[in-house]
């Protein structure tokens, strides 16, 4: 395809053309985003193990109203995460993941240590039913498996600006374009992006993980201001992530949407 | 947002920055992308109406998989709309539509006359499982109801170039940002898609409209090269349409993913 050449040819990516081979391998999500493996079949693959994903009634991603929904308090959430000089970057099938963990998020006297953070394309979260091209997730998880969430929502920049961090995290994407397989990073500075967060209002909500087992009793953090991505680089995570938004769950306390559904249909 | 300083200092929009009212109202539709409204519950809006939405077994959009999706054989396909100085431009909330009816596909013996033509954000067929930020669908029909689409993905060009003709399209983009307007677009000259629809492959398979009432036996022509849009154009419109993106339905011919659900659940 003619869009592939135009990646090849830009200074980003030209120098991984020739992939370097992965540096190994992981295993795969069995969850996708594609027919009888996809989000509205989720609860099918394990009914038991994905309970919530059809029956939870504080289901993500939402449509985020920003008239309805809350606001963390200014220096109520504690978000930190140390530079490293590189992290595993692993490709799941599912979501492109960094699996680093020296980091935190404390908040209402609960500190979750970070566990990884992804990527989704398009966006899984709506602001005032808007998406966004992607999205991504700095997951957080306590010994005792309560996990929260910070999120950015990442918009197109017209003037070919990455948030530099981007940069680092996809150095080598071209190595990992099958699922299934690792790499590393380069260096990861999270300084920006905490700023970032800090600097700008934050949405929060209790929700769920976005894939399964989509448990519930997630609190999300949500940046008001999404984070800048370019052309190329957005075109080239799509490439290889394809696509992996679930769809928008309903209103946070009304029934779930397959729930929904399947009543009209019995 | 940030987002809305930075399209403001474009040339493409700045034009129209102090927009113009809208020309006049028209009536939006009921059925939207968002909760209840949304493409889940499209069957439960009109359980009469609507019921091939969710018992549908050839259900567009679809992931197109260019291993086993038909090719159109070359010249079997006309697809031909006549150049016009300006047409009704319309937000009908969920989606944005010109209505232009001096045009034609003819195939299989059968001249179906153009209706209209409007756009999704993101896309709503994938390839190989990608998907593109924007899809853009010409819709013809026959005096007997009969209907055919050909559709054009759209990818964003990292070189700020747009197919000209969505220059014209949305040159008063900013006057219909509420759902119920209409205004006029710029002069249409369609021989550059035309040519570009002639000139690529096309893939063809038998699925539905992707919006209620989700009619079968619609022949889809689908460009396989997308037409290029460029970042201001993509958030300017997506600013506007917000989301409207039927999600990816089942493998032609398997059972309606709500069924599917529905099944387990029940």
């Amino acid at each position: 395809m003619k869009s592939f050449l135009f990646i090849a040819a830009l200074p980003l990516v030209s120098a991984h053309i020739h992939a370097r081979a992965a540096d190994g391998i992981v295993t795969p999500n069995s969850f996708n985003y594609t027919n009888l493996g996809g989000p509205l079949n989720w609860y099918g693959l394990n009914t038991t193990a994905n309970d919530a994903c059809a029956k939870g009634t504080h289901q993500s991603p939402i449509d985020i109203g920003t008239q309805t929904v809350d606001y963390a308090v200014a220096g109520s959430v504690n978000f930190n995460v140390t530079n490293v000089p590189s992290a595993k970057f692993e490709n799941l099938g599912s979501g492109l993941e960094v699996v680093i963990t020296n980091g935190s998020l404390a908040t209402n006297n609960i500190t979750y240590p970070l566990a990884q953070f992804h990527f989704h394309t398009p966006s899984e979260h709506r602001v005032n039913e808007e998406y966004f091209p992607m999205e991504c997730h700095f997951v957080f998880e306590t010994e005792a498996k309560q996990i929260a969430v910070v999120g950015f929502l990442m918009e197109l920049s017209p003037f070919g600006y990455t948030t530099p961090l981007f940069d680092s995290v996809f150095a080598h994407l071209d190595d990992i374009s099958n699922a299934g397989t690792y790499t590393e990073t380069g260096p990861l500075d999270f300084t920006g992006i905490i700023s970032h967060f800090n600097k700008f209002g934050v949405y929060t909500y209790n929700g769920s993980l976005t894939t399964p087992p989509c448990s519930e009793n997630v609190p999300w953090f949500i940046s008001t201001e999404p984070l800048w991505i370019n052309v190329q680089q957005y075109r080239a995570v799509k490439n290889v992530l394809k696509y992996n938004a679930r769809y928008t769950q309903d209103t946070l306390g009304q029934t779930n949407l397959l729930e929904v559904a399947a009543k009209e249909l019995n």
